[in-house]
């Protein structure tokens, strides 16, 4: 037996999410299917993250065990020809049997992308999320700085959660402008269900003033989910990295993309 | 009759191109419907450039005649009601009865956004081109050169073009790189059919060293369509502007998407 590792990036508009479903729609039943095909055998996979209905992917990163002895490339260009158009494999390579996708993960990253402008995407539907009032991109910045660092994230967390702790440890924060589109960028060693929607609502009714930055410090030490916003549409997340200790010597990200209008 | 301008953007992939057909999936079915449905009577409309199935818009312009009197904003928000998510209405204003959204255009401009990386796109499969052989960009820059000015065409239109004229000004074509994307920007008084993606197409074959910049030259000389690169696909190909005479005093394009990953 060997364990591969991939990378992916999918649309997550055309799937039930991640997971896999009775109904097939998962994008792990697709990739299931594919591999499955170009291995000869079952191939059963495990993700870094599981990604919710409508949530992209960037850099997904899975791995399986199989006992199909493949050059990588037929990973990577077989298993696309099999796919739908709307997810990839980017790369594919052996890793040692220690290597868990899910569990040897140290850190992952989100993206969020969120128009702000007075009228609702059409041409990018579904890939960026959209407020159509004026943000206080200063004020923002300043209820994020209250999440950075090690806090029980309960307040952030979807009902139905089932992390075992509801601890992270948020390393980064960061929000930009470009254009008329503003970009969240996260990295922690985990993130809770929902956790990034909810923050960027919360956010949200900071930009606009319904409530100061120092409400944000309040709604996270009172770690009361009813007490902050509804959680953000999914269509402008992307999840956009994983890191694994260089021991595994995984590939890089491995392209990117650029638009702008 | 007041005369009403529109500008628009359109996920291409969701409709089959932007003229009406008797199947109701063009663009302007969408539009005609809604803006019907805000009028209480029934609109026709006439715009700046027709795409083709699958090409999308950024900043179509469109104009219709209607008694109906509506507040500017009736036209953007109560059109984008009724609209699907993959169109929307991005500003409206009455302009003189001598305004026609294809006649009086001076200038249209195309974006092509070409992913040149060895693995097809999954994430924004259907938005973002694609060629797999790392290209050449200051051969396909001196490619291009051929291009720009008042040349016959004919080489890179299509068998079904209705134009009266092979005849354009193309006044740009500018190619960058940004990460593993090139972006193509043309700019002329008008385009032959398929003759952005045509343009594309040879320029790749240069790219990729099939044939010399100088071929570009020899192929515009020739007029001769079947000596020319296959039509490359659609996907990454934005109608991206109209020009049009500042006495028209209509609003500039309104607002600015920036993706980058």
């Amino acid at each position: 037996m060997v364990r591969i590792a991939l990378g992916l990036e999918y649309d997550g508009r055309r799937f039930c999410g991640w997971q896999s479903q009775s109904s097939a729609c998962g994008v792990q039943d697709a990739l299931e299917q594919a591999l499955s095909e170009i291995a000869g055998e079952r191939i059963r996979v495990h993700a870094a993250g599981r990604t919710d209905t409508g949530v992209h992917a960037l850099a997904q990163v899975i791995h399986f065990d199989t006992s199909a002895i493949r050059p990588d490339g037929a990973w990577v260009r077989g298993t696309n020809a099999l796919l739908p158009d709307s997810v990839s494999v980017l790369w594919a390579c052996p890793v040692g049997e220690g290597f868990h996708a899910r569990f040897s993960a140290q850190e992952r990253r989100y993206r969020y992308i969120l128009l702000n402008h007075p009228v609702r995407p059409g041409l990018f539907s579904g890939k960026i999320g959209w407020f159509h009032v004026p943000l206080d991109i200063e004020l923002m910045r300043q209820g994020a700085d209250f999440l950075v660092g090690e806090h029980d994230f309960s307040a952030f967390r979807a009902s139905g959660c089932q992390a075992k702790s509801p601890v992270k440890h948020l390393r980064e924060l960061a929000i930009t402008r470009q254009g008329d589109t503003l970009i969240f960028d996260l990295a922690a060693n985990g993130f809770l269900h929902h956790m990034v929607r909810n923050i960027v609502g919360c956010l949200v009714y900071v930009g606009k003033k319904r409530y100061p930055p120092e409400w944000i410090g309040e709604l996270l030490a009172s770690a009361d989910r009813t007490r902050a916003a509804p959680t953000f549409a999914p269509d402008g997340l992307y999840f956009s990295g994983v890191t694994y200790d260089p021991k595994w010597d995984l590939p890089r990200p491995s392209r990117v993309l650029h638009f702008e209008f």
